[in-house]
């Protein structure tokens, strides 16, 4: 068994969610949970069908968009993964619908650092490990950049 | 630290589902969340206990499959993970009520296709880190492919 | 590509959740998650930020989990995992609302057993790729056991 | 106001629900939430549009049902009110992917009982305002209804 | 149609839901969802069966609350109604688990405020319509007023 | 017991959503739901305290909807109720979240119709008992409006 480092390519960049669904109707319905999220959301995404032709299905709002996430999805190959390119929205706008498609099994990252998906390959096929989602950790916060972080998520809007 | 490549027993085959749980009432819940999705369901299913005796234990409403499930439960033998088969169903019928058993953790898996479970083994014991699902992408759908697949989805009954 | 297995450091021991998030307000969504799951809940969470500083964000209600929550993190280290301590709840009280947290993206172990995360380890970054929850499974229950076993969940209460 | 009590036509009889969305793209995702639900369901469904031409709009895999739901539909006739009738299944099949759907308000009642829709009538419009599900309680379940009651469950298989 | 006001009885105060449920099973499945929120927690349910012998039917961990739970239930008295009163938990940690039942249709309030339930009465059955909770709505907060909103949410421990 | 017909204030007209909570975090939640859903989101929402002073309690990010929908908040005036005013969001954006607020109860309207709430009232206090939303359903649709109504949801881009 080999694993791969599979550099997902995201040159703007944008957010990329990936995970791991079953089913034919995975893009269709990934389209629908994301349509329904964010209004005018742009995006793009491909699905590793597992059996018979074996393509890359892909969907979205945005073309360049869909052909990148369909590219990258070949890159990582491994059957019934996905992966979804967003611009203009965040994976909290979304994940809540994404996990509600009935086919989503799970999912293994979703991020805007560069990520790097770990694929198991053996000769039966390949499967996805891990994802490396930016940088490791290095240090603890202290009290005082405890209190920035949460000003931080004040001024930002998400908390009052 | 070895990876055991686990190949999934199901010589029918049937639609198999598996996921990391915890608690000794996992089996009483799966059983239970699966029973309420689907009228007459046939499934079974077997669930590693992590710790005390360790046995794989198994529910489900024909005995064959329960059978098969705990079998395959124990080649995977990872504490607190466990695997679902059932016949007469689709995983899309069932993952919604499986999320929502209070003690599933995560899924690894939901298919009909070849399915091997990639198992770390060290000497404190066993982790699912992956599952190949069926085969390996060969390539990007043409625009006729994409209207086909869609068509396909019509046909079978899941959208209009 | 090296696989580290970091043991868990859990002297008491308490109940440990291991998951994947993203964003800088993980740490307080995961407050507020456990905070309103059980009344008077002791706990201490830390979460590792992936980009920019990379320091490991912690909360919690009880400052000596935590510290502990937030050491364990940073020797995971992982961008964007966490890890949950809990001293006087179980994870079945906790997960559902955790799972709704809107960044929250998976889970990948939940257990008062002991706990090996496996890490890989390139020179871009960490990835979780599986957790070893305790002990493997040495065999398969006997009809007795089962019975015993439902009886077990029926004397803690849990069901009927 | 007025309030009517608008007895469901169900002859067969067979499940129902009733509920309020909102949106013109309700019928088909409802159609799709069921579709997914059970394999091989029968089942239609009328909403009532509640602006423009204000058309019930309807659904379904049976066209008997479907018919039957839209007639019960207009009866009912308040702006965004749905009605689902299945035939060989059960709302705890359905009622989980019901809820999910993105534009579904609120469900009113769920039963194969006999079925009165209260609905307050202004010149503004319609509303339901409840449900009177089957009949009234006449009593208190003694101890031995009780056991009898749990032993029940289980015999149908619902527990174990 | 009659409307009757059916005051809860509710002498300790404790904390009240009332939903709208269908299914002999429910009272288990309440009990079960309950029982996986809190360590510990004391309550009792009653449920109206709303065909054949159309008994409450209680369950709980705590006897006088389950009494009283089903004699509350017996004044509503409507089909498939149900009632959980919970001494030690609050329903902000039980509601996500009863909705999460797949036989609860709606609930109609969660508090621990005076609570009357409006039942509409015709001779073919009773409805609930809905639910004074506590007291109307007497002005508009000031900015100082929604400061120490704010502060006392902090205070109690539910926000940072 | 009187029923008041409480006609919702909305010139612009933006959406609505209206719906039955519990508790004084109730505003604060319902606020990070909304916030986490659409990024840029202008809304507005009043709460109505139950105890207490009883004052209508109010968040949002646009000041103007903040205001309108706590007047409207006082309106309604019955215990716990919330009202939600949203410019640049549709509900489907918005409910997935609002339901997974731990302490909301349940809803009573999505829309963006003219819409009434009927309010019950006694001396005790108030309680919503159902919305009419925009107008009654006037007729059937036949098999071209059907077709029309699929193809319209198609051309906005909900669906495929």
């Amino acid at each position: 068994m080999e694993i791969h480092e599979v550099e997902i390519q995201n040159p703007e960049p944008v957010n990329v969610i990936v995970g791991q669904a079953h089913f034919i109707k995975t893009p269709e319905d990934l389209y629908e949970a994301i349509a329904n999220s964010v209004p005018g959301v742009q995006f793009g995404l491909g699905f590793c069908e597992a059996s018979g032709p074996c393509l890359v299905r892909g969907e979205g709002t945005d073309p360049g968009l869909r052909e990148l996430a369909m590219r990258n999805a070949l890159r990582i190959g491994a059957g019934h993964a996905f992966i979804v390119l967003v611009r203009n929205a965040f994976p909290i706008n979304l994940l809540r619908a994404i996990r509600d498609v009935p086919e989503v099994v799970t999912l293994f990252a979703a991020t805007s650092n560069p990520l790097t998906v770990l694929v198991a390959k053996t000769p039966r096929g390949r499967a996805v490990i891990g994802a490396i989602d930016g940088e490791s950790a290095k240090g603890v916060e202290s009290e005082s950049q405890m209190l920035e972080r949460r000003a931080l998520v004040r001024r930002i809007g998400y908390k009052l």
